[in-house]
């Protein structure tokens, strides 16, 4: 029962949720011109009102100049150590299947300070291989290592009925904060952070914005 | 710009994409006892507030009995009949990377209605083989195979940089629903719903979450 569990109240997770996007279009942007983007025009870009933009930008601290606007490089920088990722994260990961295998390679995170430093899997086949450079370890390993590395963040990658026994062994190895992309509620003591990924969540949404639409047509 | 082509407005997507979530908590329970499930144990199990429960449900139009709850398999019907996903959905997927392979093996989609009927990249050396069973073709081919196959459903895993084109071309081909993991807006013609889906959005949440708990220590 993550939500019981955990008692961490945030007013603008969405807010939050929207900042990698923003950081993504003025990105983009820092190689060229402008050096300067207004709140309308960002807001614009990212297919968001004008209101919300503003809000989530003032969430992070960031200040532009009335009437002018926001500096690129500075925005950038404000939304990036807000986010927390100008240090680097040491990250492991379980379950290294399709998922776990494509996230060990996505590069957009290395950007974004999550480094996989270790990954682990069951498969003794797969054990001892490297996968997009990261070793693969059997679980066994895994308290030994996050001692070792000081790895406090876990990525979750296993099938959903080994989810709560791989969420267990992530907490008595000293982790605490759990990046699940299983999708199943998970119990995990008080002080430890659980995030939930659900790929099929865009799915339903999809599917209920075609519908609201007249099935896309 | 995505949210200025789409006037699309649905009041409670969030409510939207923790439907999927609700549905496995309540497939796993299927099999077993209860028949019965109260609005307060689903939310327990979801770590949601029981209001918040109930308002999701409520839109899907399922009903439950006042002072007993909802009948398990009914809700599960209720809820996938919402989501569209009791009639397959035939979907194609451009860019065969790590991600794109991940998505074509994720058995989860096919569970919600979604069947990737061919795939497709740039790559070659990839054109004529089977990934997770999905063959992969030329883009060239993606009109004439959409027609054939009436998908109008494309999911978008290449980099950034040929994101738009990639959509440029799913439209032109007649698809009508774009399901796109590039973290940058796609300007698609009214009528063409985009869904974004950002991997790195569930990483922010999981850094400010754990900073605003103290580091999650």
């Amino acid at each position: 029962m993550v939500g019981k569990s955990n008692s961490v109240r945030i007013n603008s997770l969405p807010g939050v949720r929207r900042l990698p996007f923003y950081l993504n279009i003025l990105r983009r942007m820092r190689n060229g011109q402008p050096k300067i983007i207004s709140a309308v025009a960002l807001a614009e870009e990212a297919g968001q009102a004008v209101s919300v933009v503003k809000k989530d930008i003032e969430m992070t601290g960031a200040v532009g100049k009335t009437g002018v606007g926001y500096e690129v490089a500075a925005l950038i920088g404000g939304i990036e150590k807000f986010l927390g990722w100008t240090e680097p994260c040491d990250a492991f990961l379980l379950g290294v299947g399709n998922l776990g295998s494509a996230l060990l390679g996505y590069g957009g995170f290395r950007r974004y300070g999550l480094r996989f430093v270790a990954s682990f899997d069951v498969d003794q086949s797969k054990v001892g291989s490297f996968v997009h450079g990261v070793e693969v370890f059997p679980p066994a390993k895994i308290a030994e290592l996050a001692r070792k590395l000081g790895a406090k963040t876990g990525v979750l990658t296993v099938p959903a009925e080994h989810a709560q026994e791989s969420a267990r062994i992530f907490v008595d190895s000293g982790m605490t904060r759990i990046w699940s992309f299983a999708p199943i509620p998970l119990t995990v003591p008080d002080g430890v952070i659980v995030q939930r990924e659900d790929l099929t969540a865009g799915l339903a949404e999809l599917m209920v914005r075609c519908r609201n639409a007249g099935r896309g047509s």
